[in-house]
């Protein structure tokens, strides 16, 4: 294995990382706090040691095999989220090892659980930093996604590589000529929602933190209370549309700003997330209409945004919803599985594989009556092969897997069933809020016992990081010649 | 399709449910209990109309087509439930329709889950035709496993075609050589049952009673504390060794008895559900020892008795197991989704998906090492192709998805998370007991709404049925000539 170009590269991370701390460092400085003198020592240290690491490990040719694109890609996360976590250590509001690092995990990897409370009075560094480690880690899965995973084929993510039988192909071959285009229509959007949030009646440095969180599909916010802070209806309709942009597979926008203007609609993974989308909402608007509880404007509105909040892992909340009764809570509880789009800043289990799955069994029904056809599965038109029907099944259930166990594991430390299941779903989905008292939109992370915490990080990073990415550092295949 | 034969073979059933009704109909005239009547005049009803339909639709030649297989297996449960009701809404307990078909229904599909109270001041008649309920439905599902649904080729049974290559073959060819013995084993087998609860200390009538629902993995008793009734330990022990009986392929049995010593211990499903058991048994067994709260042999019993009765979807408790803490807790609905083998009377997900499933897994795990690999998945030494291994995984998924929105009707009708999530799961996996305060093994399916146990008696259906066999004629393709 390359240890010393995959040094070289988290060097090259870690030194941005500490560049990115000098943000927060002078917004602390400029707002009079002392707080930027964590920002600026963690900065010092971060880049410092990346630095050396760069330098240390320099000169190796650029090339990365498969186990080493494997270990490179969960290290960097790890190490980036030691480091990331320092400035929570070292503030003022003193966070433990424990919280700091839940705290950095969650939002590396957009999830948005917390362990904060009293958001409303913290030090602006901190709450820019929260919102910094969202957007940042968005980025980072896009390129994961767009890159990294299309060339280690993990979880039927082959569907997403250009030239489809090729794997020989080196991700840096793919991501050369998108990287800059994604990262522009990230910021771009970034942008975008910032001054539409502003527009909405949000300060300047609520929107600039809440653009950073929507378009991550993170869900850090600037209140204890999330959006719910903001009485406006306008917030919450710029909400809606950019967790939606935030969503939906990057490389289309690409596509649709290269000229071709069907590339959004034509795609399949857009269009069945747009009948998740659409259909849970007519079905709660109608209900709560219905059984009477709301009128309908108002449903509409409450409804659409939640559900937009869990479909795209993002987490905001206006309101408790797990107080709007057991089909409420319930359908929140299964939304947490699905997620978004591959290719966006979204988790869960994502759409393209019901896409695939949902192919398959009608593929099944057909066969049952007919046994003599002969059917393939498709993806966007185009068949699939074997292994990737495998991968994305696998992948399926292997995700559920991981849900009853880590759930099991929380149980074991005393969780109830409802925190503990609906705390193990958000964290490897990377939604955010749970359900029930402890850990529901209206509660919040920090009176689980650490344990939970250090099981919940390392759910929070085995979903992000598409569970075999992960998984397979603990087979001793791996590690043999 | 062929209505007239489906008509003769239904009426085949009916005539002997109703012959079979005269058991209960003569304990109950002995024991001097007025719902003699009940039993008689259901039983000569039932008969009579299997008669005349068997009259009615005679002389047709006995080739079943695919389409009439899965119409004549949905419609035979349906009828057959409808019938046996009977007896419940006319005798002494004047159950209303909902429950005494629920009643049935839970019983033919060896569930176990009861909306009776003071079940032990109940007459025996009525107790008797329970039980007979769930063994008449155990041999069904024995039959169902072995002869039509690897003709009909649902949820990867294929993998127990004979030939496996040819379709063609009718159930029938499958069944004959086999029917004797089956019929033989499962008789002795409960003979035998009844002996050794005789000889651990339980009446005649209990005996022959929990003999009947242990064989059956249906778990109805003639108590309402269950097994909790009876306090020697050796009536424990003699229920799990049943239920692990009940809960292995009873094809292997006969190749057993034909003198093939090792069929049983080679075989990969009786293996993997060893290891699930003992697994799970000495995770909890060490746990309960832990915590301190209970003595080393104690727990050992409690907790191989209850895991034994999850696992093979009996249901049987001896005490309210929701309430040995939150990892318990959580473990018991996970167990649920388990289930027992393939070709025996247990229910669930069963074991050999999973075995499928985790060589899946593990190939997948091997693919991303070494991407040029060739590997094909295997089922007990044979490469299983691709039709099937789609066919297993997509009854993995639609399982899952079929828990997942009873779940939501239920809670839809106001049943809370663990009620319903835990309602559903049992009633799919024909357990028996749900989790939690209303339906767990302390409470009943008694106060829950009627329209729930409906969607819960549809819930039995599927799962017994094996999903597919049942969707299937919701597809307009189906009727489609």
């Amino acid at each position: 294995m390359n240890f010393r170009l995959i040094g070289f590269i988290i060097g090259i991370f870690l030194f941005a990382l500490g560049v990115a701390m000098a943000i927060p460092a002078a917004v602390d400085a400029g707002a009079g706090n002392g707080d930027w003198r964590a920002f600026a020592g963690s900065g010092l240290f971060t880049g410092v040691t990346g630095g050396l690491l760069c330098l240390a490990n320099r000169g190796e040719k650029f090339v990365l095999g498969i186990r080493d694109s494997f270990l490179l890609t969960s290290l960097t996360w790890a190490v980036i989220s030691l480091f990331a976590a320092l400035p929570f250590f070292f503030s003022s509001v003193g966070l433990g090892v424990t919280e700091a690092l839940f705290e950095t995990v969650s939002g590396l990897t957009t999830t948005g659980a917390t362990v904060l409370s009293h958001l409303d009075l913290m030090p602006p560094g901190l709450l820019l930093w929260r919102s910094l480690l969202q957007w940042i880690g968005g980025i980072g899965i896009i390129v994961l996604a767009v890159a990294i995973l299309p060339y280690l084929g993990t979880g039927g993510m082959r569907l997403f590589h250009t030239e489809s039988s090729d794997r020989s192909e080196r991700p840096m071959a793919r991501l050369k000529p998108l990287a800059g285009m994604i990262s522009l229509v990230y910021f771009g959007l970034t942008l975008a929602c910032a001054l539409a949030y502003y527009a909405a009646g949000m300060t300047l440095f609520e929107s600039v933190n809440h653009a950073l969180t929507t378009l991550s599909t993170g869900g850090y916010s600037t209140s204890d209370q999330s959006i719910g802070h903001f009485a406006a209806p306008a917030v919450q309709w710029v909400g809606i549309v950019f967790m939606i942009l935030a969503g939906l597979p990057f490389v289309l926008y690409i596509r649709v700003l290269r000229g071709e203007r069907g590339a959004l609609w034509r795609d399949g993974q857009v269009r069945l997330f747009f009948k998740f989308l659409m259909g849970a909402v007519a079905l709660f608007t109608v209900w709560f209409w219905a059984v009477g509880e709301k009128p309908f404007a108002g449903a509409l509105l409450h409804v659409t945004f939640h559900i937009t909040s869990i479909l795209t892992t993002t987490g905001y909340s206006t309101v408790d919803y797990s107080q709007w009764g057991t089909l409420a809570f319930e359908t929140f509880f299964f939304l947490t599985f699905v997620g978004g789009c591959s290719g966006s800043t979204a988790g869960g289990i994502k759409i393209f594989r019901f896409e695939v799955m949902f192919d398959l069994i009608r593929i099944q029904m057909k066969r049952l009556v007919h046994p003599h056809i002969v059917l393939f599965p498709k993806y966007n038109g185009k068949p699939i092969d074997d292994g990737t029907v495998h991968s994305v099944m696998t992948f399926f259930v292997l995700y559920l897997l991981s849900v009853a166990v880590l759930a099991l594991a929380l149980s074991a430390l005393g969780l109830d069933f409802v925190t503990s299941a609906s705390g193990a779903a958000t964290a490897i989905a990377n939604v955010g809020p749970g359900l029930g008292e402890i850990i529901g939109p209206g509660g919040n992370f920090a009176p689980l016992p650490g344990a939970a915490k250090w099981l919940l990080m390392f759910g929070m990073l085995l979903g992000r990081l598409e569970l075999f990415t992960v998984l397979i550092l603990f087979t001793p295949r791996f590690w043999r010649n």
